[in-house]
């Protein structure tokens, strides 16, 4: 068995997209304590490159290539932040992205990815048309495959924020994470564990999406099938790479309501004044229906993101 | 006449108050530098206590007083930002706020007045009713009055937000500052212009609302008549103790558009990820429209407040 990425994979990563990535602040809503009832330190990925953590695990895989390997390029079937994360990390390398995208994916994210410099290939929307063209765009190009979150250097990558968050604010008893495919969220843990053994690592999950849940469950993965919630960053399935990592150092996984989901989101907007999109709400969601009891302890909270669509909000619709 | 406040009454104001506002971050966004043409270092006011500068100022008034005249406490006539950062200043003090509103105030603004335990009479809408209650009011308690920004104490207040903002980031060349009543701009001007000889302090204000556009061509106070922007912290005339520190430390005031303001602010909250509101993006408009030519400097723009109706937002009316 290949060995999981470790402490020291993470601190490279850091290292490695240190002059790329923002080291993004860590900020405390006096509000948002009185509601969670809890000391909530939040991880602000919402200001990261392309507006989410993604980035920081793609500029890892993009910088951590050789220059004959870089020189091909990189490539990807995503339509959502990692599309746009792997594109803005190879033009900071100089190297071609090739991003292959379904082509009912929406127009503000096809352009989005564009905008970076992605190189896009349009396919059919089904998950074997998108194989099979990221396939066939390899095959051609010789790119090399940086897959969204079951990828080793995408892993060590996703970590980093949890580091800066522990040397930003000592004394964590926890930190909540959202869960899609577990790339931040295994990341995360082998950053916590090994940084501060004992720190309590909780999953949140949509109940509509929570394959994650019944994975943690069963002892094996269950793919996802016909997920539906408003996180749509966390309709994925745990991979191969990422099971193991949090199956061993994950406490809990926990499911929040779609209800819950949309409350603290607007909360969160509302009183600590951050644009956070859906999926960064699930953790928040966790303790804001009470899924789990944190009550009185120092929480970090990796808010993953913060890319929605201004004209089409959750509680106006 | 009464000497402005100066650099020494900001310093003394910034320990005073130091025990209850919040320190801001300053915060950056690549794309706003790229949409703006300048290096932009936004002083995050929309993150301070009741999401708005407005504590600040409030804060220092409470503290300043005596502990005679505070057990009397403290009155205004707002139905604003500044009806809940006197209440909440009081009630850290363990004092009462009086605050006037008009009955026709939304409720949203009359719970959160109530909800930082602020004590409320109601009146008419005119301002004829307004101040004559306020009068009785402080006839009946003894409370002592608090503009909301012709007051010293408001003024000095202010000024602690550009204090931090220039011991955060060295170098700047400019501070770009919406004006309304003034205290904000007159604050920050003292506050600047000391620390920093020669930095430019440059206004802005709604084209609907450009009585301190007027007042400072003039060279007296043109009293705001039927103002209409969006931007509603900006409605108020200038003062006595504002527009005299404008004159002599102002490079500069210049109107915006109410489509650059709705503009400029659905970007922040787009690219940089930060809910402001309306009277925050007047500066940003002001480069967003080019109504001043800052090209490739320097500038600190301070963001008021954030507080809107997430119900109703300007671009989906």
């Amino acid at each position: 068995m290949i060995p999981h990425p470790n402490l020291a994979d993470i601190l490279a990563a850091a290292g490695r997209i240190a002059p790329y990535a923002y080291r993004t602040p860590v900020l405390t809503c006096a509000a948002l304590d009185a509601r969670l009832g809890a000391r909530i330190f939040l991880k602000c990925e919402n200001f990261q490159k392309v507006g989410a953590f993604k980035f920081r695990g793609a500029a890892n895989a993009v910088f951590s290539l050789s220059n004959d390997a870089a020189a091909r390029g990189v490539a990807t079937h995503s339509s959502g932040n990692h599309a746009q994360a792997l594109a803005l990390a190879a033009r900071l390398r100089g190297i071609p992205a090739f991003i292959v995208m379904p082509d009912n994916a929406p127009a503000v994210k096809k352009a989005a990815v564009a905008g970076y410099g992605g190189r896009i290939t349009f396919c059919e929307s089904t998950l074997k048309a998108r194989e099979a063209t990221l396939e066939r765009v390899v095959q051609e190009t010789g790119a090399e495959i940086v897959h969204p979150y079951n990828d080793d250097r995408v892993i060590a990558g996703q970590g980093t924020a949890a580091l800066e968050l522990l040397e930003d604010v000592p004394g964590l008893d926890a930190m909540l994470v959202p869960v899609g495919g577990g790339g931040l969220l295994s990341g995360t843990a082998i950053a916590a564990t090994s940084l501060r053994p004992g720190i309590r690592i909780i999953a949140a999950e949509p109940e509509g999406a929570d394959d994650a849940f019944r994975s943690f469950q069963a002892g094996r993965i269950i793919p996802s099938t016909a997920p539906r919630t408003i996180a749509d960053g966390l309709l994925t399935s745990l991979g191969d790479r990422t099971f193991p990592v949090i199956r061993e150092r994950v406490e809990r996984i926990v499911t929040v309501s779609e209800t819950a989901i949309i409350a603290a989101m607007k909360f969160v907007w509302e009183r600590a004044k951050l644009i956070i999109e859906p999926s960064s709400a699930v953790p928040v969601a966790a303790l804001w229906e009470k899924k789990i009891d944190l009550g009185g302890l120092r929480v970090g909270i990796i808010l993953s993101g913060g890319n929605v669509d201004l004209d089409r909000l959750p509680w106006t619709a």
